[in-house]
């Protein structure tokens, strides 16, 4: 297993060989055993295999070409609805359409989410979340005809890859850990945090595509901006609102 | 690996026989393997590991004797300091001080909690996530000394496990998949989903210690109640607001 942990890429070429069922359901169970705030399993899990449900989803995915190419598209949903409806069928008063209640719910699904994407990985298939999920979930609550209390938090495509990436770069582990307390960085540990990244290859390029000085200014400027992040940060604490897990204020 | 995903069980009793470093660091490696946001590792490990301190996190996490038992506590945290402290430094405007970037960052936080746990658990140790942490997470954030743009979202304890429980129960799939699109849970769905749980030896003793009629009732009425999850709710919305995730309204 630690193999496979440290061995994942994304994949964003797939073959358009299907899944089993037996295999999904396999990699589906493996989901259920992650942790689970108090074994209450508030999440869901769409999985989205018709094509013309896909290419309904595409646009909510910035049409990303392998939303339809991959054969499985799954959702993982923040779920309070099926609690609360078993605890009105059984004379209990559910309290649970609130705030805590949608991050309990939602860090219940990430840890599903990332068993699945192991249990995948160790298959042979291969993964990538879509961070677009959090963008557009108003849109993707429509397509997904989602009920009050669930809101998606995290979306992957998962197929056999058609491509063989590199590793990604990550941080030194110095990065991002710390012993005992947090010890904040001066400008030096950032110099050196940041040093092994910015002298790839590949960030001289994307430097040169971009157009920029840094690699910090391809984030800002280009792929992660202020007014789109303000724009969606709206819209995801909307959704969460009108699917109720608002409902104390 | 799929081996040590199905048999994962929380782990509560640990012996006190301290993880060597070399382990930690490689548990810690595969954590930052997990997918993140744009390549950006929103994130950041503290491991607490001393005793004293251990012991000021204890009224946190309700004082549940394992926070001071097993050798290794670990905080995952939302964290946009570092990210922002880099594009600061390096001529570029960060605009990540909104909600969509707690959401962001939770999300990677989550993904590299759920990696470190599986490679713990392969290499023989034990897990058990704390829930108390996003309850509490004021006082972690002093206790642990976290700076603006850093949010505690998982912690767990980490050992070598000095019990050997049965797995717990989950609902069958059923109850958590769906296909293609949402379908809402009718009370006959509800009553399908639930039957095996409701129908286990543990369930009776459990309503029999609780006084209850339902199962549903140990949750609403004993465990979480509704007016503690508004309390901590707020809490929480309050600790993101503060740690500067909603700097734009």
């Amino acid at each position: 297993m630690l193999n496979t942990i440290m061995q994942h890429r994304s994949i964003r070429q797939y073959k358009d060989t299907p899944i089993p069922q037996d295999e999904l359901n396999e990699i589906l169970e493996a989901g259920t055993r992650a942790s689970t705030t108090g074994n209450m399993q508030l999440y869901s899990i769409v999985v989205t295999q018709d094509q013309e449900k896909r290419q309904e989803l595409a646009p909510a995915h910035f049409n990303q070409p392998m939303v339809t190419q991959a054969p499985v598209h799954m959702t993982f949903c923040a779920d309070i609805n099926r609690f609360h409806k078993w605890c009105e069928q059984r004379n209990a008063e559910p309290g649970y359409d609130n705030f805590l209640w949608f991050i309990n719910a939602a860090i219940d699904a990430l840890l599903v989410s990332q068993n699945v994407c192991l249990a995948a990985e160790e298959k042979g298939m291969g993964i990538c979340y879509l961070g677009t999920v959090t963008y557009n979930a108003d849109q993707i609550i429509r397509i997904l005809e989602l009920p009050q209390g669930v809101v998606p938090v995290a979306a992957i495509m998962m197929g056999y890859p058609d491509e063989q990436p590199g590793l990604t770069d990550r941080l030194p582990l110095e990065g991002v850990v710390h012993y005992e307390t947090y010890k904040d960085y001066s400008s030096d540990d950032i110099d050196r945090i940041y040093h092994e990244k910015e002298s790839l290859e590949e960030t001289r390029q994307l430097l040169e595509e971009n157009d920029k000085a840094t690699l910090a200014q391809v984030y800002t400027d280009n792929r992660y901006k202020k007014e789109d992040n303000l724009h969606f940060s709206k819209q995801y604490l909307k959704v969460i609102q009108s699917q109720g897990f608002m409902n104390y204020v």
